[in-house]
C-alpha cells in the first residue's frame, strides 16, 4: 500500500541473526560463502516487485535439505527470523526483511530431480525457475500449468508459498491444483512429507494444501512433486474490441458457460486502452472502451473449430472488432501489448500500487464501474487489466508515492476498493497473496474467528513465531 | 479391515447423551421429534457400507445452522461425541458412532440455496444429494463433477468429509478441486467461512481444503459453495479387452499423456472378467486377461474423433477386442457390467473387504501382479477392479468374517497389500478415506511427525476432542 510498512512487534521479540554466537554456530551448518554479511551483498536480497527496500541482517544460499534443516533449528533454537526467499518476484512483501532476520534463499537448490513423463509427474527442488522447468518439460509433450508473468525468472518454491498463478488459471487453476506432495522443514527442523506421487488420496488431512499459499509462515518447502498436463500443440489468440465495459464481462460470463471455454480469457479496461493507444503501435478503434484478449489452445485438427465457437460466442455481444491473430507471430504481437502494460505503468508511474483483486465473473463490470467512479473521486488514475475469465483484475493506481497529497487519498481509496471487491463477494488477492501489504485487511475478508484460528495453527507448525513474522496476520 | 473394532482410549473419556442433563439441554434446542432415542430409531444409524454395526447413544435431526451451532455447544460444554453423518454411504466407518457419542444427522439440511448459473457455482446445504443436485442443474447446462459409484444417495456433505471422487476425476480430479467455500461450526459453537465465490483466492491459509477430507474431525460442514463445469453434451464408451494386465496398464500410462485423455479410464482385472464371465451376460473373450473401459466425453461435433483417438492409441498395445458403444444404450449396458461386479461380489461374499489402494499409473502392472501373488499365497480370491487412469484400484478381498481360520489371514494379507502399494510409491486410499479402517495403517503413508502435527491442528479446532473421536487417528 503507502510503502510505509506498519510498526509491528515482531521487530521486538527477536535475536539478531548477527551475534558472534549465532555466526559462530551458522558457520558449522554452512560453508563461508554461502553466508552473505557485507552490505552489498545483502542488498541484493532487499527487494521484491512491490518497490519496498528491506535489507535483511544476514542472507543465507542453503544447497540441501540438511542446510535447510540445521539453518532452521539453530535460527528457532536461538528465536532468529527465518525470511524464506526464491526469485524475489512477489507482490506483497512476502520475502522481503521487513522486520529485519535472515533471508534463506533456496535458488541454488535448483535441480530437476527426476522427470517421470509415464505418471504425469516432475520432482524438483524449490529453486527450479519456472521457465526453466517449462523448457525441460517440452519435449516429452508435457508442462506445469502455473504461468505467472514472472515465469522466466520465478522459482517453483515461491510459485508454491504465494500459491501462484497466471492467464492459464482460467482453464487449468493455480498452483494449489497442479502439486502432489511436498517435502519440507518446520522451524524446528522436523521434516514432514505431504501427498505423494499420485492423483488421488485421502489418508489425513490435505497438508499440500495447506503449506500452498502460506507464504513462508509454516515451514520451508524443500522438494516438490509437481502434477503435469499435456501441452496442448496448438494455439490462436483473438482480440476483440467492444464499446462497453458491461458488453466485454457478459462475454466472459457467456464463455465461461461453453463447452470448452478459451484457455485465457484476458480483458483490458478503457484506461489501458487508452495507454496503448498512446505507447504502442496497435491499432484500437476510437470508441473501444474495452479488449478481451482470447486464446484456444489443443491439437492442430480442433484449434480452429474451437476458435470459431468463441468467435460465434463472442458475435452475440456486437464487439466493434474481432481479429484473430492466425500465425504464433501474429498472436505475440497481441499478446505484447498485453504483456506491455505492466513496464508501461511501470514507466509512468515508478511506485505504482498494484492490487490483483478479484470477483466472481457475473460482478466484473460492477467492480470496473465502481472503480472508474473511486478513480474520478480521488483524480488519481487507475488502470485495469487481468485474467476476466477469473474475475481477476489487476488494479493499478498510478501514484507518485513521494507526494504526500496524494499519498494521503490512497489508502482511504484503497479501503474502498477493497469494500467494493468485498460488497461484490470478492476476494482481496486472486494471486499475490497477503504478505505485509494486505494484512491489515485480510480480517475484513475472512473473518476474526477465522483468523484466530489460523494464527493457532500456525503456532502448531512454529511455537515461537520465527518463520517468516509479520506476513499475512496483522498485529491482534 | 476385520470388522472388529480396536479398543479405543476414545470410548472411555466422554460423557453420555442421553443423561437427563444433557437430554433436557438438548430439548432447548431441538424440538422432540428431531431427537431420536429409541433403539429402533437409532438402528436406522448403525450402518454404513463396511457392514459393521455401530448403534449411536443418540440421533439429531439438524435443520438448520442454527441448530448445529446448538447442538455443538451443548456437546462440547457436556464433553459428549459428535458424530457428523450425511446418508451413510462411506466405507471406513467415519458416520459410525464406534465409540458411543451423538449422531448429528445433516439430511434435513437438504435445500440448494442458490444456483449462480452465470458464476458457474451453486450454493448448497449439506444434506443435499448428490445426484439430486446434478438434476437440478442440467437444464442449466452443467454439473458438479464429483461422481461417487453411491451419487444417487450419498450427500454432498459426506462427499466434502470424505473428498469423494469417481470415474470422473481422472478428467476433473476430486470433490477438493470442486469445491470454492465453506460455512462450517466448530466443536465450541463457533462459525467460520471458508474461501469464497470465486475461482481464485490466496487470502490466508487454504482452510477450505484443510476442512474437506478431514472426516467431521474438525468441523460440520453447514453450506458449501460449489464450483461447476459446462457438462459435456455427448459421450461414447468403449470396452477393450486385452490378453495382459501389462497390456492394459501400458495402455492406460500412454492415454493419460495424450492431449486429450478419455474421460473416465476404468479397469477391470482378470479375476473381475472371470466373474463377469459367470454373473452377467456379457461376452468376453476366452483369452481376455483385463479389460479397460474407456470414456471420451465433449460436445456432438468432437466426440467422434476423440473417440477416433483413444482408439488409435489403445491399438497400440495389441488388444484383443475393442468395441465402442454408440448410442447412449449400448454404453449403459457396457457400464452396467462394471457397476454389476460390486453387487456380484456383494452378494458372493456380504462382508468382503474393500480397499481402494492407488499406485501412480506406471506401477499398476506391478500392484495387480503383487496382489495376484497375495491372492494365492493365502488362498482368498481378490478381486481388482477400478479408477486406472488415476491408478486407484479397489482390491477386494472375498473372505467370509465369520471363518476364524480365513479371518486369521486376512490382518497379516492386508498389511502386506499396503507395504506393497506404499513400496511402489502409493497411496492406501484414493477415496475412501481411513476412518477407524485405516487409521493403525495411517502412520506408514504419511510418518509419525506429519501425524502428530495434524493430530495438534484437530487440537486447535476442537481442543476436548469431541469431533467423531478415534476416526483418522490411531491411539498413539
Amino acid at each position: 500500500m503507502t510503502k510505509t510498512l506498519p510498526l509491528s512487534d515482531h521487530s521486538q521479540k527477536f535475536a539478531s541473526p548477527v551475534s558472534t554466537a549465532f555466526l559462530d554456530r551458522l558457520a558449522q551448518v554452512l560453508a563461508s560463502r554461502q553466508i552473505l554479511l557485507t552490505k552489498a551483498q545483502r542488498e541484493a536480497y532487499a527487494w521484491d516487485n512491490t518497490g519496498i527496500r528491506a535489507v535483511p541482517d544476514c542472507v543465507v544460499l542453503v544447497e540441501n535439505r540438511e542446510q535447510v534443516v540445521g539453518v532452521l533449528r539453530l535460527c528457532n533454537d536461538m528465536d532468529v527470523p527465518v525470511i524464506p526467499r526464491g526469485a524475489g518476484t512477489g507482490n506483497v512483501g512476502g520475502a522481503l526483511a521487513s522486520f529485519g532476520g535472515l533471508v534463506i534463499s533456496t535458488q541454488r537448490m535448483n535441480k530437476i530431480v527426476e522427470i517421470a513423463s509415464d505418471d504425469r509427474l516432475v520432482v524438483v527442488e524449490p529453486g527450479v525457475v519456472n521457465g526453466e522447468l517449462q523448457t525441460a518439460l517440452s519435449s516429452y509433450g508435457l508442462f506445469w500449468p502455473p504461468d505467472p508473468s514472472s515465469s522466466k525468472s520465478c522459482t517453483i518454491g515461491g510459485n508454491i508459498a504465494m500459491c501462484a498463478a497466471g492467464p492459464g488459471a482460467v482453464r487449468y487453476g493455480v498452483t494449489r491444483d497442479w502439486v502432489l506432495g511436498l517435502q519440507a522443514v518446520l522451524a524446528d527442523g522436523t521434516v514432514i512429507n505431504t501427498g505423494g506421487r499420485t492423483s488421488k488420496g485421502v489418508v489425513g488431512y490435505d497438508m499440500t494444501r495447506l503449506l500452498i499459499g502460506s507464504e513462508g509462515t509454516l515451514a520451508v518447502v524443500t522438494q516438490a512433486t509437481l502434477k503435469l498436463a499435456p501441452k496442448p500443440t496448438a494455439r490462436r489468440l483473438s482480440r476483440v474490441v467492444f464499446s462497453s465495459v458491461a458488453a466485454a464481462t457478459k462475454a466472459v460470463a457467456k464463455l465461461m458457460t461453453t463447452a470448452s471455454p478459451p484457455s485465457a480469457i484476458e480483458f483490458l479496461d478503457g484506461a489501458s486502452l487508452n495507454l496503448l493507444r498512446q505507447e504502442s503501435d496497435l491499432l484500437i478503434p476510437d470508441d473501444g472502451r474495452a479488449m478481451l484478449l482470447l486464446e484456444v489452445a489443443g491439437g492442430k485438427d480442433d484449434i480452429a473449430n474451437q476458435a470459431q465457437e468463441v468467435s460465434q460466442c463472442v458475435a452475440l455481444f456486437s464487439p466493434l472488432e474481432q481479429t484473430t491473430a492466425v500465425g504464433s507471430e501474429e498472436a505475440e504481437e497481441v499478446w505484447a501489448a498485453r504483456y506491455a502494460l505492466s513496464p508501461i505503468l511501470k514507466k509512468m508511474a515508478p511506485k505504482r500500487i498494484n492490487e490483483d483483486v478479484v470477483v466472481p465473473v457475473s460482478k466484473l463490470s460492477l467492480l470496473i464501474e465502481g472503480l472508474e467512479d473511486i478513480a474520478a473521486d480521488i483524480n488519481i488514475p487507475i488502470i485495469n487489466f487481468g485474467h476476466a475469465g477469473n474475475g481477476n483484475i489487476h488494479v493499478n493506481l498510478l501514484v507518485d508515492p513521494d507526494d504526500p497529497v496524494i499519498m494521503a487519498k490512497v489508502k482511504p481509496a484503497l479501503a474502498r476498493i477493497f469494500k467494493l471487491v468485498l460488497k461484490l463477494d470478492g476476494s482481496l488477492s486472486g494471486e499475490h497473496g497477503v504478505g505485509t501489504q494486505k494484512r491489515e485487511y485480510i480480517e475484513w475478508e475472512v473473518g476474526r474467528e477465522s483468523l484466530l484460528l489460523q494464527r493457532s495453527i500456525k503456532t502448531v507448525f512454529d511455537p515461537k513465531g520465527i518463520m517468516n513474522p509479520g506476513k499475512i496476520f496483522p498485529n491482534m
